[in-house]
């Protein structure tokens, strides 16, 4: 089948260029990969109305021939199914079992990475997010989000210590796919272009072939993630 | 082609039937998995000359027709492409490649565990392995075997937490590979088989995924994994 033109809502800062959700990301990637078009709709936290038809209050939100989705991993599913001659997200199904530990592996990420960035989230929203993001997140974490992110300096050796996993894969293959980038390969990627997109902060070293990975990943689909505002870090 | 009988090197204890290497249990389970029969014969840690033909030291070590191999992740790729027509260990190309993530995580597991059962450990060697265990391994950590364990207690709250990729993997589905399992499941597993082979300590609550997932990996193949001595743990 044909795709028509698809309608992604993805978060935006200030902004409206500046799209910087993890999940967002693996979205925008799969449906590079799977070669569809689409129209990405900037949305912001507060917006909770846009995205009322998907029955829930986050992006990203996918909408396909009036078919509102959710949840990235769902969002990757029905994609997959729905486009089965497009280029394969999973490599069949064993494949695409298999991916759940690497998106689940991202989730992870996300949330130590927020640990380093959430001040320069708070910094890149919209006027309309400021407040709702500090409150919701401080609440969360149970601490001012200066001093959250304040020790990170302290705390990067040993994060760079706990992504070993994804280092020895990465240093051994090209993408966690292979030869060739599949979904696993977005779903964690998702994590560092987030802090790409919105913080000056180096969370890799140069040298690490977790940073040779994600400068692949930048490249792929003609410099996609790579031409989206943010930073060189 | 017809498998002759192949030979297993396993890292065995003082009692020769308690064979608890994580890296072997994974070998042991995907020749299972795979349907090939094998001799496994007793090996520890000191008995370098017996594995030389393999030109390095570690256990597993596979001898088939002739030809030995050495290191887990060889070992599985090994089985792969020598036994195609025998139930796949990765379910494709695609697969293989994403089960290095599973295999590497599960190494980081290893490692975390040690810090848990190394005194067990060292209590089930064999007189001639005791010595050469210890001081290779404090050296390896830094400190008595005594005081890396003693703080387990405190700790295990946070390895606990640590687990999470992996309990939201299996709360979705039964297997990492899906609805049976694969190499990426025994990468893993063995990382607790070798806990529970080898420590009375109870690393997961009795109602955690992860271990209604260790419960169906030791059912499998007869109860392979549940028949070796061990502990309930």
């Amino acid at each position: 089948m044909t795709a028509m033109t698809l309608r992604l809502y993805e978060l935006a800062g200030a902004q409206s260029d500046r799209r910087f959700s993890p999940y967002c990301w693996r979205v925008r990637l799969a449906l590079a990969h799977k070669g569809l078009p689409v129209d990405t709709i900037p949305w912001r936290l507060t917006d909770k109305q846009a995205i009322a038809p998907s029955s829930q209050e986050r992006v990203p939100v996918l909408v396909d021939r009036g078919r509102w989705l959710s949840d990235s991993w769902e969002i990757a599913q029905y994609l997959e199914a729905a486009y089965p001659d497009a280029p394969s997200l999973f490599g069949g199904a064993a494949g695409q079992a298999l991916s759940l530990l690497h998106t689940r592996y991202g989730d992870t990420l996300n949330a130590a990475i927020f640990r380093f960035v959430a001040l320069d989230i708070w910094r890149h929203l919209h006027e309309q997010d400021r407040d709702y993001f500090r409150t919701t997140r401080e609440r969360r974490v149970g601490m001012p989000l200066e001093t959250l992110v304040g020790d990170r300096d302290q705390r990067l050796a040993a994060f760079r210590d706990s992504l070993a996993p994804l280092r020895l894969t990465l240093k051994a293959q090209p993408f966690l796919g292979g030869e060739r980038p599949l979904y696993a390969d977005y779903a964690v990627f998702g994590a560092f272009q987030w802090a790409r997109c919105i913080s000056p902060y180096a969370l890799l070293a140069a040298e690490d072939p977790i940073a040779l990975w994600r400068a692949r990943l930048l490249d792929a689909f003609d410099g996609l993630a790579r031409a989206a505002p943010g930073y060189d870090a």
